[in-house]
Protein backbone atom coordinates (compact mmCIF):
# COMPACT_ATOMS: atom_id res chain seq x y z
CA UNK A 1 0.00 0.00 0.00
CA UNK A 2 1.13 3.35 -0.85
CA UNK A 3 1.18 5.72 1.81
CA UNK A 4 0.94 9.64 1.70
CA UNK A 5 0.88 11.92 3.86
CA UNK A 6 0.29 15.98 4.14
CA UNK A 7 -0.19 19.17 6.64
CA UNK A 8 -3.57 18.77 5.21
CA UNK A 9 -5.46 18.94 2.46
CA UNK A 10 -2.84 20.50 -0.80
CA UNK A 11 -1.38 17.19 -0.65
CA UNK A 12 -4.36 15.28 -2.30
CA UNK A 13 -3.00 17.52 -5.35
CA UNK A 14 0.16 14.93 -5.31
CA UNK A 15 -2.74 11.38 -4.59
CA UNK A 16 -4.70 12.39 -7.30
CA UNK A 17 -1.84 12.29 -9.96
CA UNK A 18 -0.69 8.99 -8.64
CA UNK A 19 -4.38 7.94 -8.54
CA UNK A 20 -4.48 8.95 -12.02
CA UNK A 21 -0.90 7.35 -12.97
CA UNK A 22 -1.01 4.30 -10.94
CA UNK A 23 -5.23 3.45 -10.90
CA UNK A 24 -5.67 0.52 -8.87
CA UNK A 25 -3.05 0.49 -6.15
CA UNK A 26 -4.26 0.83 -2.87
CA UNK A 27 -3.37 4.29 -1.26
CA UNK A 28 -3.66 5.58 2.21
CA UNK A 29 -3.72 9.36 2.82
CA UNK A 30 -3.16 10.86 5.75
CA UNK A 31 -3.77 14.96 6.55
CA UNK A 32 -3.02 16.59 9.30
CA UNK A 33 -5.60 19.23 9.50
CA UNK A 34 -5.46 19.50 13.54
CA UNK A 35 -2.21 20.88 13.48
CA UNK A 36 -2.21 22.81 10.07
CA UNK A 37 -0.29 24.39 8.52
CA UNK A 38 2.85 23.72 9.01
CA UNK A 39 4.52 26.07 6.73
CA UNK A 40 5.17 28.52 9.47
CA UNK A 41 6.12 26.35 12.00
CA UNK A 42 10.38 25.35 13.04
CA UNK A 43 12.10 22.59 11.51
CA UNK A 44 11.96 20.58 14.71
CA UNK A 45 7.71 20.86 14.92
CA UNK A 46 7.41 19.82 11.49
CA UNK A 47 9.95 16.95 12.07
CA UNK A 48 8.05 15.66 15.26
CA UNK A 49 4.64 15.71 12.97
CA UNK A 50 6.33 14.20 9.92
CA UNK A 51 7.54 10.90 12.63
CA UNK A 52 3.87 10.60 13.87
CA UNK A 53 2.20 11.09 10.52
CA UNK A 54 4.51 8.47 9.11
CA UNK A 55 4.16 5.90 11.77
CA UNK A 56 0.15 5.84 11.49
CA UNK A 57 0.79 5.67 7.94
CA UNK A 58 3.32 2.08 8.48
CA UNK A 59 0.75 0.85 11.32
CA UNK A 60 -2.12 0.70 8.12
CA UNK A 61 0.40 -0.73 6.08
CA UNK A 62 2.06 1.55 3.87
CA UNK A 63 5.42 -0.20 2.28
CA UNK A 64 6.45 3.03 0.44
CA UNK A 65 5.73 6.62 1.36
CA UNK A 66 5.27 9.94 0.00
CA UNK A 67 5.72 13.39 1.65
CA UNK A 68 3.11 15.03 -0.21
CA UNK A 69 3.97 18.61 1.36
CA UNK A 70 7.11 20.97 0.30
CA UNK A 71 7.32 22.22 4.27
CA UNK A 72 7.44 18.79 5.45
CA UNK A 73 9.78 17.47 2.86
CA UNK A 74 11.69 20.18 3.00
CA UNK A 75 12.23 19.73 6.93
CA UNK A 76 11.72 16.05 7.58
CA UNK A 77 13.00 14.16 4.67
CA UNK A 78 16.03 13.27 5.92
CA UNK A 79 15.39 12.84 9.23
CA UNK A 80 12.79 10.33 7.98
CA UNK A 81 14.81 7.91 5.82
CA UNK A 82 17.61 7.88 9.29
CA UNK A 83 14.35 6.50 11.15
CA UNK A 84 12.62 4.53 9.06
CA UNK A 85 13.58 1.09 6.48
CA UNK A 86 10.80 1.51 4.00
CA UNK A 87 11.71 3.69 0.90
CA UNK A 88 10.08 7.61 1.46
CA UNK A 89 9.73 10.29 -1.44
CA UNK A 90 9.29 13.93 -1.26
CA UNK A 91 8.42 16.35 -3.58
CA UNK A 92 11.55 18.16 -3.90
CA UNK A 93 14.16 16.45 -5.45
CA UNK A 94 11.70 15.39 -8.27
CA UNK A 95 10.62 19.24 -8.71
CA UNK A 96 14.63 20.32 -8.49
CA UNK A 97 15.57 17.77 -11.27
CA UNK A 98 12.59 18.74 -13.76
CA UNK A 99 13.68 22.40 -12.90
CA UNK A 100 17.28 21.80 -13.54
CA UNK A 101 16.01 20.27 -16.80
CA UNK A 102 13.89 22.52 -18.27
CA UNK A 103 15.51 25.31 -17.28
CA UNK A 104 18.00 26.93 -20.12
CA UNK A 105 19.18 29.99 -18.36
CA UNK A 106 19.73 27.81 -14.85
CA UNK A 107 18.49 30.39 -13.04
CA UNK A 108 15.57 29.39 -10.94
CA UNK A 109 13.05 30.67 -9.27
CA UNK A 110 11.41 28.48 -6.07
CA UNK A 111 8.16 30.26 -4.24
CA UNK A 112 7.06 28.81 -1.15
CA UNK A 113 6.22 28.87 2.84
CA UNK A 114 8.14 30.61 4.89
CA UNK A 115 9.70 27.35 6.53
CA UNK A 116 10.11 25.13 2.90
CA UNK A 117 12.50 28.75 1.58
CA UNK A 118 13.92 28.93 5.02
CA UNK A 119 15.30 25.77 4.86
CA UNK A 120 16.86 25.92 1.56
CA UNK A 121 16.18 22.46 0.42
CA UNK A 122 15.36 23.34 -3.07
CA UNK A 123 18.43 25.69 -3.20
CA UNK A 124 20.73 22.28 -1.80
CA UNK A 125 18.40 19.90 -4.06
CA UNK A 126 18.82 21.98 -7.43
CA UNK A 127 22.41 22.82 -6.79
CA UNK A 128 23.29 19.09 -5.84
CA UNK A 129 22.18 18.24 -9.82
CA UNK A 130 23.71 21.24 -11.26
CA UNK A 131 26.38 23.19 -9.09
CA UNK A 132 26.24 26.33 -11.54
CA UNK A 133 22.31 26.91 -11.36
CA UNK A 134 21.47 29.90 -9.40
CA UNK A 135 18.58 29.68 -7.02
CA UNK A 136 16.16 32.70 -6.02
CA UNK A 137 13.72 31.71 -3.57
CA UNK A 138 10.79 33.72 -2.15
CA UNK A 139 8.23 33.22 0.08
CA UNK A 140 4.94 33.61 -0.23
CA UNK A 141 2.79 32.71 2.87
CA UNK A 142 -0.63 34.76 2.09
CA UNK A 143 -1.11 32.11 -1.34
CA UNK A 144 -2.28 29.29 0.66
CA UNK A 145 -5.10 31.16 2.88
CA UNK A 146 -6.30 32.69 0.02
CA UNK A 147 -6.69 29.35 -1.84
CA UNK A 148 -8.24 27.72 0.64
CA UNK A 149 -10.84 30.80 1.40
CA UNK A 150 -11.73 30.23 -2.49
CA UNK A 151 -10.19 33.44 -3.10
CA UNK A 152 -7.91 32.27 -6.29
CA UNK A 153 -9.92 33.79 -8.85
CA UNK A 154 -10.62 37.24 -7.15
CA UNK A 155 -8.78 40.74 -8.58
CA UNK A 156 -7.73 40.61 -4.74
CA UNK A 157 -5.58 37.50 -5.04
CA UNK A 158 -4.42 38.88 -8.66
CA UNK A 159 -2.82 41.66 -6.84
CA UNK A 160 -1.30 40.30 -3.94
CA UNK A 161 0.01 37.42 -6.19
CA UNK A 162 1.55 40.02 -8.31
CA UNK A 163 2.95 42.46 -5.45
CA UNK A 164 4.77 39.14 -4.18
CA UNK A 165 6.03 38.16 -7.46
CA UNK A 166 7.70 41.40 -8.30
CA UNK A 167 10.92 41.00 -6.86
CA UNK A 168 11.18 37.55 -8.79
CA UNK A 169 10.62 39.11 -11.98
CA UNK A 170 13.16 41.26 -11.93
CA UNK A 171 15.91 38.23 -11.69
CA UNK A 172 15.55 37.24 -15.09
CA UNK A 173 14.56 33.75 -13.78
CA UNK A 174 13.48 31.16 -16.79
CA UNK A 175 11.94 28.70 -14.71
CA UNK A 176 9.56 28.75 -11.46
CA UNK A 177 9.13 26.08 -9.06
CA UNK A 178 5.47 26.04 -7.26
CA UNK A 179 7.01 24.94 -4.28
CA UNK A 180 3.76 24.47 -2.49
CA UNK A 181 1.16 22.10 -3.02
CA UNK A 182 -1.43 24.84 -3.12
CA UNK A 183 -0.24 26.86 -5.65
CA UNK A 184 -1.40 24.72 -8.68
CA UNK A 185 -4.22 25.84 -8.40
CA UNK A 186 -3.50 29.60 -9.28
CA UNK A 187 -0.78 28.78 -11.71
CA UNK A 188 -2.75 30.45 -14.60
CA UNK A 189 -2.79 33.68 -12.22
CA UNK A 190 1.38 33.23 -11.49
CA UNK A 191 1.69 32.41 -14.86
CA UNK A 192 0.32 35.89 -15.99
CA UNK A 193 2.18 37.49 -13.50
CA UNK A 194 5.66 35.80 -13.68
CA UNK A 195 5.31 36.16 -17.71
CA UNK A 196 4.40 33.77 -20.17
CA UNK A 197 8.23 32.63 -20.67
CA UNK A 198 8.39 31.55 -17.54
CA UNK A 199 8.56 27.48 -16.90
CA UNK A 200 6.55 26.94 -14.29
CA UNK A 201 7.20 23.38 -12.38
CA UNK A 202 4.46 21.73 -10.37
CA UNK A 203 6.25 19.10 -7.62
CA UNK A 204 2.79 17.51 -7.22
CA UNK A 205 2.84 15.93 -10.88
CA UNK A 206 7.09 15.50 -10.83
CA UNK A 207 6.36 13.85 -7.49
CA UNK A 208 3.88 11.09 -8.59
CA UNK A 209 5.90 10.81 -11.89
CA UNK A 210 9.04 10.06 -10.04
CA UNK A 211 6.90 7.53 -7.99
CA UNK A 212 5.61 5.59 -10.96
CA UNK A 213 9.34 5.22 -12.55
CA UNK A 214 10.54 4.70 -8.34
CA UNK A 215 8.57 1.29 -9.00
CA UNK A 216 9.61 0.31 -12.47
CA UNK A 217 12.98 0.59 -11.21
CA UNK A 218 11.86 -0.97 -8.12
CA UNK A 219 10.61 -4.40 -9.28
CA UNK A 220 10.36 -6.33 -5.84
CA UNK A 221 8.79 -3.56 -4.13
CA UNK A 222 6.16 -3.09 -6.94
CA UNK A 223 4.95 -6.48 -6.59
CA UNK A 224 4.88 -6.35 -3.12
CA UNK A 225 2.01 -3.63 -3.08
CA UNK A 226 -1.31 -4.06 -3.05
CA UNK A 227 -3.77 -3.65 -6.01
CA UNK A 228 -7.09 -4.20 -4.72
CA UNK A 229 -8.10 -0.58 -6.13
CA UNK A 230 -8.67 0.69 -2.09
CA UNK A 231 -8.51 4.29 -1.07
CA UNK A 232 -8.61 5.64 2.43
CA UNK A 233 -8.39 9.14 3.37
CA UNK A 234 -7.67 9.57 6.89
CA UNK A 235 -7.76 13.57 8.55
CA UNK A 236 -6.84 14.61 12.02
CA UNK A 237 -9.66 16.43 12.26
CA UNK A 238 -12.87 16.86 10.10
CA UNK A 239 -14.84 19.84 9.76
CA UNK A 240 -17.42 20.65 7.18
CA UNK A 241 -15.19 23.41 5.60
CA UNK A 242 -12.11 20.51 5.60
CA UNK A 243 -14.56 17.83 3.53
CA UNK A 244 -15.52 20.57 1.09
CA UNK A 245 -12.29 21.44 0.53
CA UNK A 246 -11.05 17.47 -0.24
CA UNK A 247 -13.81 16.44 -2.44
CA UNK A 248 -12.89 20.26 -4.23
CA UNK A 249 -9.49 19.12 -4.92
CA UNK A 250 -9.49 15.56 -5.21
CA UNK A 251 -12.06 15.73 -7.81
CA UNK A 252 -14.16 13.26 -6.50
CA UNK A 253 -16.25 12.53 -3.64
CA UNK A 254 -14.65 11.09 -0.57
CA UNK A 255 -15.56 9.77 2.84
CA UNK A 256 -13.37 11.35 5.33
CA UNK A 257 -11.97 8.66 9.03
CA UNK A 258 -10.58 10.46 11.92
CA UNK A 259 -6.99 9.75 12.74
CA UNK A 260 -6.17 9.88 15.91
CA UNK A 261 -2.65 11.79 16.29
CA UNK A 262 0.15 13.36 18.74
CA UNK B 1 -0.18 33.53 39.18
CA UNK B 2 -2.87 34.45 36.36
CA UNK B 3 -2.52 31.91 33.79
CA UNK B 4 -3.36 33.06 29.53
CA UNK B 5 -3.40 31.02 26.93
CA UNK B 6 -4.30 31.58 23.20
CA UNK B 7 -4.02 29.79 20.40
CA UNK B 8 -1.19 31.73 19.05
CA UNK B 9 0.10 35.06 19.57
CA UNK B 10 -3.03 37.46 19.40
CA UNK B 11 -3.63 36.80 22.81
CA UNK B 12 -0.69 38.80 24.08
CA UNK B 13 -3.13 41.78 23.08
CA UNK B 14 -5.33 40.50 26.18
CA UNK B 15 -2.23 39.86 28.44
CA UNK B 16 -0.88 43.31 27.43
CA UNK B 17 -4.27 45.19 28.43
CA UNK B 18 -4.10 42.65 31.79
CA UNK B 19 -0.65 43.50 32.37
CA UNK B 20 -1.65 47.21 31.96
CA UNK B 21 -4.61 47.17 34.30
CA UNK B 22 -3.00 44.39 36.67
CA UNK B 23 0.91 45.92 37.36
CA UNK B 24 3.13 43.84 39.37
CA UNK B 25 0.82 40.78 38.97
CA UNK B 26 2.56 37.57 38.00
CA UNK B 27 1.45 36.42 34.63
CA UNK B 28 2.10 33.23 32.74
CA UNK B 29 0.67 33.19 29.12
CA UNK B 30 0.55 30.49 26.44
CA UNK B 31 0.28 30.75 22.66
CA UNK B 32 -0.14 27.31 21.14
CA UNK B 33 2.02 28.15 18.46
CA UNK B 34 2.83 24.87 16.92
CA UNK B 35 -1.18 23.79 16.31
CA UNK B 36 -1.83 27.67 15.22
CA UNK B 37 -4.54 28.55 14.09
CA UNK B 38 -7.77 27.02 16.03
CA UNK B 39 -10.24 28.99 13.99
CA UNK B 40 -10.66 26.53 11.25
CA UNK B 41 -10.48 23.40 13.57
CA UNK B 42 -13.35 21.31 15.36
CA UNK B 43 -14.80 21.89 18.39
CA UNK B 44 -13.67 18.75 19.51
CA UNK B 45 -10.30 19.39 18.36
CA UNK B 46 -10.28 22.94 20.07
CA UNK B 47 -11.50 21.40 23.44
CA UNK B 48 -8.71 18.92 23.30
CA UNK B 49 -6.21 21.71 22.55
CA UNK B 50 -7.86 24.12 25.68
CA UNK B 51 -7.60 21.13 28.54
CA UNK B 52 -3.90 20.88 27.19
CA UNK B 53 -3.52 24.19 27.61
CA UNK B 54 -5.10 24.85 31.09
CA UNK B 55 -3.35 21.79 32.19
CA UNK B 56 0.16 23.46 31.78
CA UNK B 57 -1.12 26.64 33.45
CA UNK B 58 -2.30 24.93 36.44
CA UNK B 59 1.13 23.14 36.46
CA UNK B 60 2.99 26.68 36.37
CA UNK B 61 1.29 27.53 39.07
CA UNK B 62 -2.29 29.69 37.99
CA UNK B 63 -4.92 30.40 40.15
CA UNK B 64 -6.93 31.86 37.30
CA UNK B 65 -6.69 30.95 33.56
CA UNK B 66 -7.75 33.68 31.14
CA UNK B 67 -8.87 32.00 27.17
CA UNK B 68 -7.28 34.48 25.42
CA UNK B 69 -9.28 33.36 22.02
CA UNK B 70 -12.31 34.03 21.01
CA UNK B 71 -12.34 30.71 18.52
CA UNK B 72 -11.33 28.06 22.33
CA UNK B 73 -13.79 30.52 24.45
CA UNK B 74 -16.64 29.60 21.89
CA UNK B 75 -15.97 26.00 21.87
CA UNK B 76 -14.25 25.21 25.29
CA UNK B 77 -15.29 27.18 27.80
CA UNK B 78 -17.67 25.43 29.23
CA UNK B 79 -16.02 21.91 28.76
CA UNK B 80 -13.07 23.66 30.62
CA UNK B 81 -15.29 25.27 33.77
CA UNK B 82 -17.06 21.90 34.01
CA UNK B 83 -13.12 20.15 34.48
CA UNK B 84 -11.29 22.47 36.43
CA UNK B 85 -11.89 24.17 40.07
CA UNK B 86 -10.18 27.28 39.18
CA UNK B 87 -11.97 30.30 37.48
CA UNK B 88 -12.05 30.31 33.88
CA UNK B 89 -12.65 33.75 32.29
CA UNK B 90 -12.88 33.99 28.64
CA UNK B 91 -12.84 36.82 26.36
CA UNK B 92 -16.88 36.37 24.71
CA UNK B 93 -18.87 37.15 27.99
CA UNK B 94 -16.82 40.47 28.78
CA UNK B 95 -18.06 41.48 24.98
CA UNK B 96 -20.88 40.10 24.79
CA UNK B 97 -22.49 42.42 27.89
CA UNK B 98 -20.52 45.46 26.58
CA UNK B 99 -22.10 45.08 22.96
CA UNK B 100 -25.66 44.59 25.07
CA UNK B 101 -25.03 47.88 26.98
CA UNK B 102 -23.33 49.86 23.80
CA UNK B 103 -26.14 49.07 21.38
CA UNK B 104 -29.16 51.18 21.34
CA UNK B 105 -30.47 49.60 18.04
CA UNK B 106 -29.78 46.04 19.93
CA UNK B 107 -28.81 44.95 16.22
CA UNK B 108 -25.27 43.60 16.86
CA UNK B 109 -22.87 42.09 14.07
CA UNK B 110 -20.13 39.73 15.58
CA UNK B 111 -16.90 39.03 13.32
CA UNK B 112 -14.92 36.01 14.08
CA UNK B 113 -13.21 33.05 12.84
CA UNK B 114 -14.90 30.08 11.35
CA UNK B 115 -15.27 28.35 14.15
CA UNK B 116 -16.32 30.94 16.27
CA UNK B 117 -19.56 32.06 13.92
CA UNK B 118 -20.55 28.55 13.63
CA UNK B 119 -20.52 27.47 17.42
CA UNK B 120 -23.04 30.60 17.78
CA UNK B 121 -21.21 31.66 20.92
CA UNK B 122 -21.76 35.47 20.67
CA UNK B 123 -25.27 34.77 19.70
CA UNK B 124 -25.96 32.49 22.84
CA UNK B 125 -23.78 35.36 25.51
CA UNK B 126 -25.63 38.50 23.78
CA UNK B 127 -29.41 36.29 24.05
CA UNK B 128 -28.94 35.56 27.36
CA UNK B 129 -28.31 39.08 28.40
CA UNK B 130 -31.10 40.78 26.23
CA UNK B 131 -33.48 38.28 24.04
CA UNK B 132 -34.71 41.11 22.36
CA UNK B 133 -31.65 41.81 20.53
CA UNK B 134 -30.55 40.51 17.16
CA UNK B 135 -27.21 39.14 16.33
CA UNK B 136 -25.73 38.83 12.91
CA UNK B 137 -22.37 36.74 12.72
CA UNK B 138 -20.15 36.56 9.42
CA UNK B 139 -16.74 34.72 9.39
CA UNK B 140 -13.64 36.54 7.93
CA UNK B 141 -11.03 34.08 8.19
CA UNK B 142 -8.63 35.89 5.73
CA UNK B 143 -8.15 38.78 8.10
CA UNK B 144 -6.36 36.89 10.73
CA UNK B 145 -3.68 35.84 8.07
CA UNK B 146 -3.31 39.21 6.21
CA UNK B 147 -2.41 40.56 9.61
CA UNK B 148 0.09 37.96 10.55
CA UNK B 149 2.25 38.97 7.75
CA UNK B 150 2.12 42.64 7.82
CA UNK B 151 0.02 43.49 5.41
CA UNK B 152 -2.80 44.79 7.85
CA UNK B 153 -2.12 48.62 6.15
CA UNK B 154 -2.06 47.83 2.67
CA UNK B 155 -4.99 48.40 -0.32
CA UNK B 156 -5.46 44.95 -0.83
CA UNK B 157 -6.72 44.05 3.00
CA UNK B 158 -8.77 47.01 2.91
CA UNK B 159 -10.60 45.81 -0.05
CA UNK B 160 -10.83 42.70 1.35
CA UNK B 161 -12.15 43.57 4.44
CA UNK B 162 -14.40 45.97 2.26
CA UNK B 163 -15.63 42.96 0.70
CA UNK B 164 -16.13 41.18 4.11
CA UNK B 165 -18.73 43.46 5.99
CA UNK B 166 -20.50 44.28 2.78
CA UNK B 167 -23.33 41.65 3.86
CA UNK B 168 -23.22 42.82 7.68
CA UNK B 169 -23.36 46.96 6.97
CA UNK B 170 -26.87 46.16 4.93
CA UNK B 171 -28.17 44.66 8.14
CA UNK B 172 -28.54 47.98 9.88
CA UNK B 173 -26.46 47.03 12.97
CA UNK B 174 -24.98 49.55 15.40
CA UNK B 175 -22.38 47.35 17.12
CA UNK B 176 -19.80 45.73 15.68
CA UNK B 177 -18.04 43.31 17.68
CA UNK B 178 -14.43 42.42 16.80
CA UNK B 179 -14.62 38.53 17.81
CA UNK B 180 -10.86 37.53 16.95
CA UNK B 181 -7.79 39.24 18.74
CA UNK B 182 -6.02 39.79 15.89
CA UNK B 183 -9.28 42.27 14.68
CA UNK B 184 -7.97 45.04 16.95
CA UNK B 185 -4.91 45.74 14.26
CA UNK B 186 -6.98 46.37 12.00
CA UNK B 187 -10.14 48.17 13.91
CA UNK B 188 -9.32 51.73 11.88
CA UNK B 189 -9.77 49.86 8.74
CA UNK B 190 -12.99 47.97 10.18
CA UNK B 191 -14.39 51.28 11.73
CA UNK B 192 -13.91 52.94 8.18
CA UNK B 193 -15.67 50.46 6.35
CA UNK B 194 -18.29 49.72 8.41
CA UNK B 195 -19.54 53.56 9.46
CA UNK B 196 -18.16 55.27 11.67
CA UNK B 197 -21.43 55.54 13.61
CA UNK B 198 -21.10 51.87 14.46
CA UNK B 199 -19.85 51.07 17.93
CA UNK B 200 -16.83 48.79 18.13
CA UNK B 201 -16.40 46.41 20.61
CA UNK B 202 -12.87 44.88 21.43
CA UNK B 203 -12.97 41.78 23.36
CA UNK B 204 -9.16 41.97 24.60
CA UNK B 205 -10.00 45.24 26.59
CA UNK B 206 -13.46 44.03 27.85
CA UNK B 207 -11.89 40.75 29.15
CA UNK B 208 -9.22 42.73 31.43
CA UNK B 209 -12.04 45.04 32.50
CA UNK B 210 -13.85 42.09 33.45
CA UNK B 211 -10.85 40.32 35.03
CA UNK B 212 -10.11 43.48 37.08
CA UNK B 213 -13.26 43.36 38.21
CA UNK B 214 -13.77 40.23 39.07
CA UNK B 215 -10.80 40.17 41.54
CA UNK B 216 -12.55 43.41 42.76
CA UNK B 217 -15.46 40.52 43.96
CA UNK B 218 -13.22 37.72 44.89
CA UNK B 219 -10.72 39.32 47.41
CA UNK B 220 -9.86 36.08 48.70
CA UNK B 221 -8.58 34.79 45.19
CA UNK B 222 -6.92 38.45 44.75
CA UNK B 223 -5.46 38.33 48.00
CA UNK B 224 -3.37 34.76 46.83
CA UNK B 225 -2.17 35.97 44.03
CA UNK B 226 1.66 36.61 43.57
CA UNK B 227 2.92 39.93 42.78
CA UNK B 228 6.38 39.61 42.31
CA UNK B 229 6.00 41.59 38.50
CA UNK B 230 7.07 38.35 37.43
CA UNK B 231 6.08 37.94 33.38
CA UNK B 232 6.62 34.17 31.69
CA UNK B 233 5.76 33.92 28.50
CA UNK B 234 5.23 30.02 26.93
CA UNK B 235 5.00 28.79 23.30
CA UNK B 236 4.51 25.51 21.91
CA UNK B 237 6.65 26.41 18.67
CA UNK B 238 9.07 29.00 18.33
CA UNK B 239 10.62 30.69 15.13
CA UNK B 240 11.95 33.89 14.45
CA UNK B 241 8.53 35.19 13.10
CA UNK B 242 6.93 34.17 16.01
CA UNK B 243 9.28 36.07 18.34
CA UNK B 244 9.16 39.16 16.04
CA UNK B 245 5.05 39.36 16.33
CA UNK B 246 5.18 38.38 19.65
CA UNK B 247 7.51 42.10 20.52
CA UNK B 248 5.71 43.66 17.64
CA UNK B 249 2.15 42.95 19.52
CA UNK B 250 2.87 42.81 23.30
CA UNK B 251 4.43 46.19 22.04
CA UNK B 252 7.98 45.05 24.39
CA UNK B 253 10.75 43.23 24.10
CA UNK B 254 10.48 39.23 25.86
CA UNK B 255 11.60 36.48 26.05
CA UNK B 256 10.11 33.43 24.55
CA UNK B 257 10.04 29.54 26.28
CA UNK B 258 9.56 26.53 24.99
CA UNK B 259 6.20 24.63 26.07
CA UNK B 260 5.77 20.99 25.24
CA UNK B 261 2.28 20.08 25.23
CA UNK B 262 0.31 17.36 23.03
Amino acid sequence: MIGIFDSGLGGLTVAREIMERLPGYDICYLGDTARTPYGNKSPETIIRYARENTEFLLEHGAQLIIVACNSASAAALEALEASYSVPIIGVIEPAARRAVQMSRLKRIGVIGTRSTIASGAYDRAILNIDPSAVVIGHACPLFVPLIEEGWAKRGETKRIIRINLQGLKTKSIDTLVLGCTHYGFIKEEIGQRIGRKTILVDPAEECAKYVVDYLKEHPSLEARLSHTGRHRFFVSDITDHFHALAQQWLKMGLSLEKAELG
